[in-house]
């Protein structure tokens, strides 16, 4: 019986539980993503000792390769990857509407799927971008090119949620379309009102599921409260909070305006969020679940997660320091290897250097959301986010 | 104290014990290789879970980087890469050779660290073999450019040897040069005489280290015996055979030549070798360690070792296959996760492909030295030698 209950808070802050039949989630809480059936370079043993209680995977990777099909046949998710605690699968749409708006608009502004740094992330994606527009939203759906091979897809909200369900997750995510910043009142209405009959559909597609509504509405008050209201009202399990890739300040802008609308019974899901000023800003603002693959992604490029100030580790002045990553770290990382060795992995193109780093911002990760959900339960949350958040 | 003793033996083959103040090793044995202080993609406790006892790092990749003295203000190779078990280092001679004559006789035939697997292991020295000889043998020693950035060094064997010791290996590898199946008579008997030199030098240098002598001599009978001897009638601590490239075929003539001259209390590592029917060959005629970067570098290409037949994971009939990657394998892999599975990291190419791969092929390594020690002990090393080669 899956369940979630706020257990404390801190004026809107709160720390919940998410009970489920995999074992129970405290939130706030940060969910590493698996994007391909893996978090890149991890074990599930790695993920376990971390300290990580639940995962994200992407299903618009997962619904091209190997296919929904083939993992239901492998068992599910948790079977094929061997992970036994909750996963959450996203619904494609971001994905899918990243081929379409994101191409047209030139996100790579402001979507990071589609920056310099994340073509490894999405394959092909970051040159066909450059090209030419790979998906058409209709009320349907949306008509979609593989990046992986040019295949012509339609995702539909019935296809989304039975390719969830054949993946077998925990917690999955109604389809919607994703707007950019720069589409204008009109579209963004349009498109929030096509969302809300995707959602519909989908919540009619798997009626007992525990399925995310998810909130757009881009920069507009009135569209993000009706469509605050409308996630709220309907019977979904929790609350995505979506289409937020605006800017740090819009997105708290955005939170505060749909706050008083949300169910507060309902666990809440940033969708694709973030960085630790924006995690505060939005933990501060009610919300409970996190997920981005900004630590797996620049732990890979070497930059390295710290209390103090981030910083790459590639740089040549830490060739022989015998520090651990962080000082007082905790994390398999820290404890067995000092910075001059993981320097040294990375300077080299060793695969070690990929796994160390990304263990240790992943624990940093998961020990920040630690230290949150403690500062919320002594009634100190504003003071860890003052020592935590410098600006 | 370090010392190695014979315990048990079947015809030639023995089981040996190599003591050393970091842990007993029992012989024959097999060294994954950790080219720059890392077995790639594995961390120490990897290797440990594997059942590795002692690993062999490369002096030549290493002095070139991080470099010998960084290394050892890191504290040495043990606690730099935090292993704390036995590690051999080799000369560097093999890499620095291949630099020079490598060039010269288009030794992709014949050295692996020319083939066209080969250059993501030395970086760009297959792209520049193409061009132009790299290495210069003289008596000094031997200059050569940088496969990373073109710098020209000189090798000597006292270099060769501080490098070595700077490293803090447990045991060390006298500086030799490495001749090429293609040298004549002449140039190998040169060859062979001044590496008898450079030997004594390396002894000189460092008289009361456990280091290993080199039998050069081609593929001469009589140059082979003459090595032979002069190896083990010097102080060294044990055996190396090298310039063992030329053929299965001829490198059991080269043991079945040498065979009689060897001091029988002194460890015999073949260098550089080898694949099953090798290693079995090798056992056979009284070989007691090996290294080779085959079961590593063929498990990051997705080939899978496997006492019916290896395989390449990526093949698709593997897709939907929930067996483990080999019947009743004890490795970490195959207890958790499926043909299946590790086939869809190999197409996505995921991180993790490797890892799981690599921990297999050395796994199955560990498990084969195993088999091979407790066959002698019972004197059943031809039926296990009929069971394993079927060739």
């Amino acid at each position: 019986m899956t369940a979630f209950g706020v257990v404390a808070s801190d004026k809107k802050a709160r720390v919940g539980t998410l009970k489920t039949a995999r074992g129970e989630v405290e939130t706030p809480v940060f969910l590493p993503v698996g994007t391909q059936a893996t978090v890149k370079g991890l074990t599930p043993d790695d993920l376990k000792a971390i300290g990580v209680p639940m995962i994200l995977a992407n299903t618009y990777h997962l619904f091209l390769r190997p296919g929904a099909d083939l993992v239901a046949k492998m068992g599910g998710l948790h079977k094929f990857m061997n992970w036994d605690r909750p996963i959450l699968t996203d619904s494609g749409g971001f994905q899918v509407m990243s081929l379409g708006f994101g191409i047209e608009h030139e996100v790579g502004k402001f979507m990071p799927l589609f920056g310099e740094k994340a073509t490894e992330e999405i394959g092909k994606i970051g040159e066909i971008a450059k090209r030419t527009k790979l998906a058409k939203v209709e009320e349907e759906g949306v008509t979609f090119q593989s990046h992986l091979d040019g295949s012509v897809h339609l995702f539909t909200p019935e296809i989304s949620v039975e390719t969830q369900l054949k993946l077998g997750a925990d917690f999955i995510v109604a389809l919607d379309e994703c707007t950019s910043p720069l589409h204008n009142y009109e579209y963004t209405k349009a498109s929030m009102e096509r969302s809300h009959r995707w959602e519909k559909r989908s919540l009619d597609a798997a009626p007992k599921k525990n399925m995310f509504g998810v909130i757009q509405g881009g920069p507009f008050e009135d569209l993000r409260i009706e469509s605050a209201k409308f996630v709220s009202q309907n019977n979904f399990f929790g609350i995505g909070i979506g289409g937020a890739l605006v800017s740090p300040e819009q997105m708290r802008v955005i939170l505060d305006w749909i706050y008083p609308h949300l169910d507060p019974q309902k666990p809440r899901h940033l969708l694709g969020i973030g960085t630790i000023p924006e995690i505060f800003a939005a933990v501060e603002r009610g919300v409970d679940i996190f997920d981005c693959v900004a630590p797996t992604r620049e732990a890979r490029s070497g930059r390295i997660y710290s209390s103090a100030e981030h910083y790459n580790i590639a740089n040549s002045k830490f060739a022989t320091s015998r520090e651990p990553l962080a000082t007082s770290c905790k994390c398999y990382t820290c404890q067995n290897f000092t910075r001059g060795y993981v320097h040294h992995l990375f300077r080299a193109n060793e695969l070690l250097a990929y796994r160390l780093a990304t263990i240790h911002n992943l624990y940093f990760m998961a020990d920040l959301m630690w230290q949150i959900r403690e500062a919320i339960k002594e009634k100190k949350f504003a003071k860890l986010k003052a020592k935590m958040v410098r600006y």
